[in-house]
């Protein structure tokens, strides 16, 4: 990864300094070894899917004007918002060259495709968000291309590096693709339930940046049109701390968090499903196990 | 290029409505065209680099906090600096879908190097610019990058559609390389002396963003050691009016708008030099003359 530019190489050393939980390039190398065994091809796809993942993540911090980032400052906050938009092309591209440069043209094809939805997806939430009128279907579409849509691809790139038999390569992305939305649904959980310093960042960011979702969609259908008026209203008109946990104390009366547990743990069966044609194997056993680390994480 | 989020075809419809100057597309046509002929793959690498092209100046935009674009508000100033960020990422996967699609692996290849050696020139610049300490060296290593690079690519991707003679595609590149050059040295010298109107957004905006070009680094050259400390304290600590046209008066006593504008001829005389490997044609003399006007263009 050295650059000739010093500043990429500073921003490179503050990245890796923060440690992930590295779940997506473990995706691709468990999908490979699951479906025909690691090799080469496995290791590049699981770089590839890493470094796309830390552009997207920079990105995001500025599209969300994140402050923090696994317990670090994020990027945006420390290099201001132009770095960021920069140094996520650029990983972005280091990533593509890396498939390009090894001719890994079917990891291109799946990743390229991955990219336009998570823009999509990130887009059609801001679009929804400006009108606060997000409903689950729509809600399923957003979570689907912003965040199931790389998972799945992590475990179509490990099954594409290990095996031709496309019934593997389905039920792998199929898998990736119910413990994508379980991932993001858990996720959008911890916003309510969370506690700041295991997640590295405060607790109910999205309802501070009018995201709604999962918890917050189920309660608002529950009560009466004029409770739900005046909870979007309040959403639309104050982010202060009291107001954001009025509406957190709204979501948790109407049990949105219980449903939205509930609805995550039916994509971790789904996800876990995914998998049977594969014989039982300390492998798949490991995959089933993600799947409860995912959807019970606390950060 | 429909969508199907709403917001993606508002902000599609708004960039068709700003109409450039389509120099890029334009570029892979006419090298196509000398080398051997327009095919299918020349029109798909000219909407691939269009498409390109424009998602970095979204992304340029939000990293230059620019208001204007060709005359009408930035997707930045419209839309925030959210949608700008994902707006230029989906703009980006959709040209690399174009190509993979359609297995245009040697597009891919050249085109992620563009799009690595574009961010890299951007973040060497900013990393110079805090310091102010840019010479003519760094400058030339920074817009290579940032802009000769794509403009080089164009041509490239245009001759690689129509032949595969080695040194044609090699001339074209070349050709490509120094108009990039020209180009870039000329949008530096239009920040000292262009007309505000013609260029759809205010003059001198480079130095307020603590940009230092080439008009300026040869003048901060030329005097002594105590005057030159004294502008770069002015760039550094003011960002007014005032201290923009005095900066600007500061380069047009020097001569450096003129000697830029030597350095952009010899750029363009070697452009038009590295086509000599072709025959005389209409073709060759409508490249020749784009050299021209992009090193008069008033805009």
């Amino acid at each position: 990864m050295k650059s000739k530019v010093g500043l990429i190489d500073l921003i490179a050393r503050y990245i890796i300094r923060q440690k992930g939980k590295k779940i997506r390039p473990l995706l691709v190398l468990l999908s490979a070894k699951l479906s025909g065994g690691i090799n080469e091809r496995s290791y590049r796809g699981a770089v590839l899917v890493e470094l796309l993942h830390t552009a997207t993540l920079i990105h995001d911090d500025v599209v969300d004007n994140a402050d923090k980032r696994r317990n670090f400052w994020s990027i945006n906050k420390v290099f201001k918002n132009k770095v960021s938009v920069l140094m996520g092309d650029y990983l972005l591209a280091r990533g593509l060259m890396l498939a390009v440069e090894n001719e890994d043209f079917d990891f291109l094809k799946v990743i390229t495709k991955a990219v336009k939805r998570m823009s999509e997806g990130e887009l059609l939430q801001i679009q929804k968000t400006r009108k606060l009128d997000i409903n689950e279907e729509t809600y399923f579409q957003v979570i689907s291309d912003k965040t199931a849509s790389l998972i799945e691809t992590c475990c179509l790139i490990g099954a594409l590096s290990a095996t031709e038999n496309k019934e593997y390569q389905d039920a792998l992305k199929a898998y990736g693709h119910n413990l994508g939305m379980s991932f993001q649904i858990r996720d959008d959980i911890l916003d309510y339930e969370g506690q700041s310093f295991l997640l590295g960042k405060p607790i109910g960011g999205d309802i501070k940046e009018k995201k709604i979702t999962l918890p917050l969609i189920y309660s608002l259908n529950k009560v009466d049109k004029k409770e739900s008026d005046l909870i979007r209203s309040k959403i639309k008109n104050n982010n202060n701390k009291a107001t954001v946990k009025e509406i957190i104390e709204f979501v948790r009366r109407n049990n949105g968090i219980e449903y939205a547990y509930q609805v995550s743990l039916m994509f971790a069966e789904k996800a876990k499903n995914s998998l049977s044609i594969f014989n039982d194997s300390e492998v798949k056993s490991a995959l089933e196990k993600l799947v409860d680390f995912v959807t019970e994480r606390k950060n």
